[in-house]
């Protein structure tokens, strides 16, 4: 069912025609992305107080997660609202995390923020609006920890891999892309998920391809179909946002899963995937 | 894992709030569209002439597609391109049609064609580009034949909603929403698949939603994937280009799978349909 | 400060190098489009009742406008809407058009309005939404009245010139390129003026050029600003909706001016091409 | 032609009514942008070399640019391609600006570059690929020198607006916005040019807003047709690339405009704002 990038002008971005690649795996921490296993990290949009990270952290676990996510400065549209709790939540993180002995993915804002972070984080997360920050990603690129680098909800494909340059021209390579949804005239979701991309960069890359169909279609209903899909065509694992309290969660509660959602999921997931011969990744 | 309309603005297009639905299935010909099956349609982008349709339809109604694509009067951004067989193609059309038992889905592109094509057509195609022709809608809210109505690559779910009313209020209630692709910034696939406007077609709409892989993504090797998240998120079927032999296609080559790709997804769908519980269709 | 294209790719839409071109004039009526003249057309959104267009006739004729638009048949995104008063407007319409003594642009829907329309019209328009209908745009070829054509609000450049086509190719060559505006992310405005295009387009073809300010940017007060850039960048006119009383008008009240706003505008475009020794158009 | 936020609901970006609002003019240097003025800023993308700053620097000086824009640290969308001198170029930068007693606008890329840039500069320069670096926008929120604020080209006007707030809650209110285009789907022209935007943000804010016409069109023919537009619809001023050899230039040259192609442009913006009655600033 190939075809070669000589048959097909489509396969070019910009300029440049692209090999088909095989995926190279990446280490975080005890797990493996992009190997034979699906993934899944799963974990609350903001880290709000050791309580719901706690709770959260053994909730997604106990349903299969394998690496948590949390975020801990957030980049928030208005400098009013909440912007996560900073560094002061660093202590009982430590805490979350040996409890549960999960990794952490978390994203960093600023390039300051590095030293700080790096006893706490198994991968570092760009965030959408940063990957065009190159300052930031040539920090990173000096950095011995992964990072997973979302695509800008307005960047190429094109783009967002050129991103991932800044990241492995200053010696790492442990890139992990993840979609999250693009930026269309389309309103009624809050981004459009951009499959095809998915399914490009799996195909034209050697990075690991995850999704997080949390952002990429922001609806709680939503959010497992879009998962599922990523399971069907082949993506490397997916990034979920779950909250005990969707309702009261201080940012992101539309898309968040609660923990009986995810738990749900989960199984749906291990379904799909077996349909197509993929593991999913256990602890 | 419901949200209500209440607890999420976003399940609002612009004004209205769009209630939970569930599918209404539609006859076409032998054949019911949304019902419990997933239903595959497949054939040409264009028939071509007598040998190239026939190959086509019995191949792919051997792989298990359920009703026959393949269009008469193309819709061609140059005028100069080859614009289809149109009427002249309709006296082999029928021949093939009772050779292989198959009903044809076929684009209509003007009010005028209606007559001439009411005895060979089982399900009437609105194609992207006249998703906004509203005179044409309203000619086919007037016919008995269901109605297969495509997005327009850069309508809003909402407008498409409301495309549809058009037929509707005609008194013709067989519709079939079909989302093909949106028009983006990407450019490295041919459109943006929009799976979370299926998902949404899907849960706030009575329509049967399918999809069109193959302009959706628009590259060969990309266009099964695609198909397989259709059938991961829960759409009612698909309608696949497929050519005998795509290099020599006088329209949408670079998509079309062969008979041999075809036959490979067809299985594939299959496993993940059944992982989900939900049948394929058979004749 | 000419580039050639040699030095520049970005001079190419897909594939194609476009040279530079020189605007051929369009006759329409009594009036030339595309000549040394900016030429401006005025009128209701909707044509609604005899007085309301006749007042609006009148009131722009004596501020300057040289042609006269109302719609007769409008493209509502829901079937419900208004959708203008039809054939049965035709009657009073020739009066108005008799007082005034000037022509008529109004928008075509479907192929068969043009044998009713035909004595009533001084330049078709196919709105937006038509301009990929190729099946109106070949009945236009063989009018020969001259045709407004819309941008499409998704439509590339390259296609709205190769729509141009369709209708050329008909034997009709009296074509008027009108940019209203497409759709983007942004929302705070209806749609996104493409300046660009307008510049682009005149540069690069040898149509005419006008702009619709009205849906250009969909906010009354605004409307005027767009129209000055119209002047200021070389556009051949402008199209602008006016209505006596915007607050009552049965579509696009909101982005309809006044006659007094009208007369004002007039006075600055006159003003802005003065400056670029633009002559604009007197009946 | 005036309507109030209770007459257009379109004057709302996402939830906030905006009122109607007076531009602050903001003290750069010697010059004031805002102010009854419009100002020409100008100068080269990269600054390359001492020779061709000085010679850039002495001849928009002489065609009546009042601030000196270019570039120290780009941003490039390959992490292979020119990224600028650096901080190697401060002396000669130094030597420039005294000799032509200009001020300079250029872009800061990393936090930890204000340090080292701030005896150098009149104006921060936020490049649209950082418009959403909250970090960034914090750190020149501390400045005392103000802050010219590209808008992403993806960002909505609303994110341009609040991206604003970052720097003012910092306390630091001198802040420009600046339209550069926007990503749509058009690939003819480089970005959209989003005219709409500059007067939306100029009615609704009490910033100065610019237009860089060089990126918004990106072609160097179409840039003084779109400086005119936005001279015609009333913005504070433009940012325009001069170099005095665009074929050799390091970055951005087919858009730069030459000397002499710049001094032309200002007697047509000088010639347009004349028909307006607003003053061009002069040093």
């Amino acid at each position: 069912m190939e075809i070669t990038s000589e048959t097909s002008p489509l396969l070019r971005t910009h300029g440049a025609v692209l090999p088909l690649r095989k995926t190279k795996a990446v280490q975080v921490g005890d797990i493996k992305i992009g190997g034979p296993d699906f993934s899944v990290i799963a974990g609350p949009c903001s880290i709000e107080s050791y309580g719901q990270f706690l709770e959260t952290a053994q909730g997604v676990k106990n349903s299969g997660a394998v690496l948590l996510r949390g975020g801990i400065w957030k980049m928030r549209t208005s400098a009013k609202a909440f912007q996560g709790l900073g560094s002061e939540a660093l202590h009982f993180i430590r805490n979350v995390l040996d409890q549960t002995k999960m990794g952490l993915v978390t994203e960093v804002t600023d390039p300051r923020q590095i030293e700080v972070l790096d006893d706490y984080v198994a991968m570092y997360q760009v965030g959408a609006r940063n990957m065009f920050n190159y300052a930031l990603l040539k920090e990173l690129g000096m950095s011995r920890k992964p990072i997973m680098l979302k695509r800008g909800f307005s960047a190429l494909i094109e783009e967002w891999i050129k991103a991932a340059e800044y990241i492995s021209l200053g010696g790492n390579e442990g890139i992990v892309l993840c979609e999250r949804g693009i930026r269309t005239f389309e309103t009624a979701t809050r981004y459009t998920f951009d499959l095809n991309a998915v399914i490009f960069a799996k195909a034209r890359t050697h990075y690991p391809v995850i999704v997080d169909p949390s952002h990429a279609v922001g609806i709680r209903e939503f959010v497992p179909k879009v998962a599922l899909a990523a399971a069907a065509v082949g993506a490397d694992g997916v990034i979920v946002e779950v909250h005990p309290r969707p309702e009261e969660a201080l940012s992101d509660g539309k898309q968040a899963l609660t923990l009986e959602d995810f738990k749900i999921l989960m199984k749906q997931i291990e379904g799909v995937l077996s349909a197509l011969n993929h593991p999913l990744q256990k602890l």
